[in-house]
């Protein structure tokens, strides 16, 4: 999904005060990605399991169920589950976007082949069914078997409306709600759920990783033409190249008058990019404040995830997931 | 997978005796294909669905369940799981085997795109997922999870010993038990499961499509090199071309001389071939006697479904399936 997890202080702080869960975790992962019969599935997925994401979704869970006062065992498999679905999306992701290099590595795809990443990753996705079967926990089960199913659609929709210069905002979190949100809400909500939260609590989890996510993911769209401060550093102009539509494009498309129209029209919906229109789109992007609406879009949906929080339990992993929430959208403040 | 579904009389029985739940089975499928914000995904799996493929799988999930005198709703449900498991599947094997066409038309790939047929096959094992989860029975669950983590190993060990001599008849078993016998298995299962029937039943069920699944990719790959017969047909050679390393040529090569070992070394391993290749590997088979060889194993495995069948109750259903087995090995026989 293209997101960059340099999510760093309170999240570090959320590691510690789960370090023997994420540990836990960490086990159930490398014996769950391990197979008896083909080698080639454990060193894709050690490859980019290994690579050092952040753990941050299944933090979400760890975090969410200690929060709800759980004392079982089997949120490490549900925070385990969301890692699993998480990785195989990337290596789908890969292939779709066509990527070369991912948390600064070769991808998959690039080291083996398409085959590979497309087959690996359907085995992480049997492997994360098999493993949110285990808790036995029937609703545990219905959330995350929707995130899945709204994790794929929005992943279409996207390949439909990210060309496609009549995406409007309400498309755009609807993609962005399917391929990012989807999972960081089931994270948080299966955590409430397996701790047998009463319903306020749950819904309060689901509600803040439904806005901690999207904040997440405009951040993500905004930092790809250089955050707020529009500085071009190595890995920006990605989403212009691959013609994505994302909200500060759907914000200047808006208010574009016809040259600026024909513009995107030739860059985006018809893909014929010359020199220099990186600069001119950014140009556009500062001419309508484009960066600046998107960038308090997100300060917003982290306010909600901040706000949603409010029924839960007064603990220092509630402070936490706030803090969370704030850092998300630091990157961009 | 490359199977050809063109079973013909028992299955036709079994879809008469079984006609109104596949009905409600084809009704539910439609209704789960549809997707409220990304129309590409009808659109792709319409294609596929609707291309009449025979539902051999779910047959087996309705014929399995009535059988154990199953009367309640969810055996639709197991069903039609089962099938869209097969489906996504299919999606995603074409793109793997580069595939242009599947049940004489164009594949999905060829038509849309690699990227919408990897993600509408993951919305569809979404969809599969959220399916299984509605009887509300852990160990139906079980069962098609296992089987679908066991179907993506089985693909992944074929694309690392279908291009390697060393493969021999074990490896071919458990890659062929995957990508085929698993879905078989898992359907006739389920079925038995959901019925409540005896442990002995459950069993047998499973026993039978397992062998059933076995004899049914050993018969399609027989069929690749023209079949028992040896006919050229239009769609003769594609696994030879593939270097996909199936039965009969593992036979061929395990009684290869130096020279013969050579030319399988050239045309599988490093996929070097010239014209004339196919039929010389024609000849290789035939000296060797191979394709009878799998012919007999085919029709062993067939006699081991039959065979299984024995604990299940007088019925005829179970007179079908009996035929089924026959009927799946005579296009060989």
């Amino acid at each position: 999904m293209g997101v960059q997890e340099d999510v760093q202080k309170p999240l570090d702080r959320l590691s510690e005060a789960l370090a023997a869960e994420m540990e836990a975790v960490n086990a159930l992962i490398r014996a769950r990605m391990a197979s008896r019969h083909a080698p080639r599935i454990p060193e894709v997925t050690a490859h980019l399991v290994e690579a050092g994401g952040k753990r941050l979704r299944p933090m979400l869970t760890l975090a969410a169920a200690r929060l709800a006062g759980y004392d079982g065992p089997y949120h490490v498999h549900l925070a385990a589950t969301v890692e699993f679905i998480h990785t195989a999306t990337l290596l789908h992701d890969d292939v779709v976007d066509e990527s070369r290099q991912r948390r600064g590595r070769p991808t998959a795809n690039l080291l083996w082949d398409n085959k590979s990443s497309v087959l690996v990753g359907d085995y992480l996705f049997a492997r994360s069914f098999q493993l949110m079967v285990e808790p036995g926990n029937m609703r545990t089960l219905e959330i995350l078997a929707n995130a899945s199913a709204t994790i794929a659609e929005g992943e279409v929709l996207q390949l439909t409306a990210a060309q496609d210069l009549r995406t409007d905002e309400d498309v755009y979190l609807q993609v962005i709600r399917g391929k990012t949100a989807a999972l960081f809400s089931a994270a948080t909500e299966v955590g409430g759920v397996i701790a047998g939260a009463p319903e306020a609590q749950v819904q309060a989890l689901h509600d803040y990783g439904d806005a901690l996510g999207i904040a997440f993911q405009i951040v993500d769209d905004l930092l790809d033409y250089g955050g707020a401060t529009q500085t071009i550093g190595k890995n920006v102009g990605d989403d212009f190249r691959e013609r994505k539509l994302t909200l500060p494009v759907i914000k200047a498309v808006a208010l574009a008058d016809a040259d600026e129209r024909a513009f995107w029209v030739r860059t985006i919906e018809k893909g014929d990019q010359r020199e220099g229109d990186l600069e001119h789109a950014l140009q556009l992007l500062a001419r309508h404040g484009a960066m600046q609406a998107a960038r308090e879009d997100a300060l917003d949906w982290a306010a909600r995830a901040r706000d949603a929080l409010t029924p839960l339990p007064d603990h220092p992993i509630r402070d936490m997931l706030s803090d969370l929430a704030d850092f998300v959208v630091s990157r961009v403040a």
